[in-house]
């Protein structure tokens, strides 16, 4: 993969002096197109050997354009406190919102590349590392994102040189530690880490661009010039949702099924409990969960759980019956209402990834990312190929939040048409209920049918052995809330074991 | 991933004899339409569990649509003479082409998931399979294959109830035997490795339909809806190439070096050989040659050498001094022209799939699948995004190459336009080399520079620790024939160590 970035490249000053305030000129010009039109955002990715000059061009890139609107955030291997969260929460948390740049000076293949040349950690581990990336890396895209991915590489000889230069003069010398050089012993290992790394990684939608380093001119006009075509790319493509992304021959949406049967419609909902009873067994489930929740391995893990249903299916409720067992420093309720304007300005996950708990911790979503496939869907905020490309994408989620220790628990709440009136009445009956009922609520209730389809979808393409659904049938209020009690718990010891 | 398959799902006689008729005619209507396009091949992808009704499943499609424009194949866990292959080898034989149904009973899905429940695996491999399976069917869906996944499912109940059911009738007691009880007992295993496979490959290009496989008239309707369903969305999606399948604001072509310089430019092209030398050398190095391909090793090798270089770089005799020290049992020399119509109606890698040698031989390619990203790229036959995904999809090529025991090897043989028009021009004055020399090559050589960066953008994204690039600089055929020689023994031998 390197083979033309040790040719040296070199450009001289008078060209260098009559290029850069050309590009300079341009690349404000498209930064500012970028920011009027909120359609993208860019992110670029810097990564490569030591002393190919990597930080002096993030330092020009940042010169050259205004950098009220560039983040530049520097990523090295992971701590330990990383590891609390899964590998990528903290990429998640800079991603630059539509209109501006990031740039990520090491990135999300500095830790893979790191471990594997130090022989930390198995082949195996490092591909399915990659793997992750290229499904990370496709879903950006696919929201618009324009990743614009650098590796600035030196031939060893190169390197060797370079690291002497910088020792002869007194101004620089303090740049080349014995880590340096120490370095440069791994040289041989760290190009054949990196040359899979990238040969895994080349994707249609974000290509690598290697520069050779060994010129300072040649490499800031060649990342600056990579950078305006970007940006200028980014200005005729249009915005996510409205792309044709992920169009293809092959995508159809599930019809109905042919008999009019439904998971939802399957459910036994006749099933309730009494008031004694009910009392007994919450009192019995709420101190499992306590014990649970202070669990020793609860260290090392935390907790998700979601959930989802109609409108008055008892989701605050139920979530109550379960925050009552738990040290409010354990947990975070989460509401989910429609995206405000940050919030659509990002990928749609990236809101539900802020609060992903650190291991010891949970968090409880009233309502979720399943919204994508609910009633982004059903009112058709989004297009037909993004919902459908999100059920992959919500499994990919859920399966890093597994391997990072974070247990899902997901509850569909079912209640039945015909219960969801009598209760919109009582609240409409009762004064104290009244402001949890509105116009949008009966909206919602006239798609019944989509929704019921959407859900069942929903449940089929999403409920897997990482990360279940549960359906709970929830016209009986106590019965559900014991069922859901149970559930948890039983989700819970499972994965302490 | 199945729950709503073990619903029960139903569909009474007079329904089925209602619907059949009308949705066999639809059926019919979309095959043709189908065939008459010819934008789209159909691969339906037939799996489940035993006793879900698969069989039959097949036979109604077949009997609802006219057979001769569907091809039904089967495939099992893979036989000792399919491991003498890539893994994806025997299904790309038998990829249908556009216009075409292919009904694939059993997949490339049998083989990985029997291997992992059978624990004849490490599951890191199987995560290994599922992701090359990925890689696959995005390819396919960009190339305009429409793939409609199909998973037959059963509950543990419901199998072990149809399974007596058949045994009690004499007529149908011979299809279960020993083998389906057995078969039974590993069903928990099944459903979870089942599980994940399915969850791995939701793909939004290529999702999963489970279907619940206790009724057959729910059974043949629901199958026969999803074919149509997905025959009719073919209709109305462009044609590959034409789509918008990975058009994406983050890819942007890679511009010109911005100092000019060139992999091809930069090679030495000064060096030469003198004739005697040359004899001596290409004697010691055709011997070398020739013991390695009767290496012992070789039984669980191949070998695949590509030829690349512009127009009288010298590919053929070059190729000649290769096969002169070769068993000609051992070899096959492909030359690579513009695509026929059977190959057009393929996708693109195809028609080289098709000479991949089994173990113990050798293909030498004249020209080969890089002219995707060479005369492809550089004379507009497919779109830029088209091209742009071509990188990452030939390293994931070569690499599935790689891992089952294929070595690589592949040339660029570079000469300067001096040297090109030098030989032209030879050519044209040599009567016996008239025929060597057409207006074509006089065409080619006015986009002397186009191909020029196409060809450093190949090397820089292809150029792999797997499969690298030898750039050999050919304006001396002597040093050339040379180098090449001793370029292939050295990386043989590398291989066989």
């Amino acid at each position: 993969m390197f083979e033309s970035a040790e040719i040296g490249h070199a450009i001289d000053k008078k060209e260098f002096k009559r290029e850069a305030p050309l590009l300079r000129q341009a690349l404000l010009n498209a930064q500012y197109e970028l920011l009027q039109q909120g359609k993208h955002a860019v992110v670029i990715l810097v990564n490569g050997v030591d002393g190919a000059g990597k930080g002096e061009t993030v330092n020009v890139l940042n010169e050259w354009m205004d950098p009220r609107h560039i983040r530049t955030e520097v990523f090295g291997p992971m701590t330990d406190e990383d590891r609390r969260h899964p590998e990528l929460f903290r990429f998640w948390q800079v991603l630059p919102p539509k209109g501006h740049i990031g740039i990520l000076f090491g990135s999300w293949y500095t830790d893979p590349i790191s471990a594997q040349v130090l022989g930390q950690e198995k082949h195996e581990h490092f591909e399915h590392r990659l793997e992750r990336i290229r499904q990370f890396e496709r879903m950006l895209a696919a929201e618009g994102v324009v990743l614009l991915k650098l590796w600035f590489h030196l031939s060893k000889k190169a390197a060797k040189a370079r690291f002497k230069l910088l020792e002869s003069d007194p101004k620089t010398a303090w740049r080349v530690t014995r880590l340096e050089w120490d370095g440069l012993k791994q040289y041989d290992t760290l190009v054949r880490v990196s040359d899979e790394a990238l040969r895994k990684t080349t994707l249609g939608e974000a290509p690598w661009h290697v520069i050779e380093g060994t010129d300072p001119n040649y490499r800031y006009l060649t990342a600056g010039r990579l950078l305006l075509n970007a940006l200028q790319q980014s200005h005729l493509v249009p915005n996510a949702g409205q792309s044709q992304a992920h169009a293809s021959a092959a995508s159809q949406p599930k019809p109905e099924a042919m008999d009019g049967g439904t998971l939802l419609k399957a459910q036994d909902y006749s099933r309730h409990l009494g008031r004694k009873t009910y009392e007994a067994r919450l009192e019995d489930l709420q101190g499992r969960l306590n014990a649970l929740s202070r669990h020793p391995r609860m260290g090392k893990k935390s907790v998700v759980v979601v959930f989802e249903g109609a409108d008055a299916a008892g989701k605050g409720s139920t979530i109550r019956r379960i925050t009552q067992a738990l040290d409010a420093r354990f947990y975070r309720v989460i509401p989910i209402a429609a995206p405000n304007e940050n919030e659509r300005a990002q990928p749609y996950l990236w809101r539900f990834w802020r609060y992903m708990p650190r291991h010891g911790h949970a968090a409880i979503f009233d309502r979720s990312w399943y919204g994508r496939v609910l009633v982004e869907r059903v009112e058709g905020f989004c297009a037909e190929q993004d919902w459908m490309r999100a059920y992959g994408e919500i499994n990919d989620f859920e399966e890093q939040l597994h391997e990072a220790g974070v247990i899902v628990v997901k509850f569909w709440l079912a209640i039945t048409p015909d219960e969801q009136l009598r209760r919109f009445n009582e609240r409409q009956e009762t004064p104290h209920k009244q402001y949890k009922i509105t116009a949008e609520d009966w909206r919602n209730r006239e798609k019944w049918p989509q929704y019921e389809a959407a859900v069942g979808d929903m449940i089929d393409q999403t409920s897997t052995q990482v990360a279940p659904w549960h359906v709970v049938a929830s016209n009986d209020k106590l019965w559900s809330r014991v069922a859901v009690l149970e559930a948890l718990c039983d989700q819970l010891e499972a994965a302490m074991a």
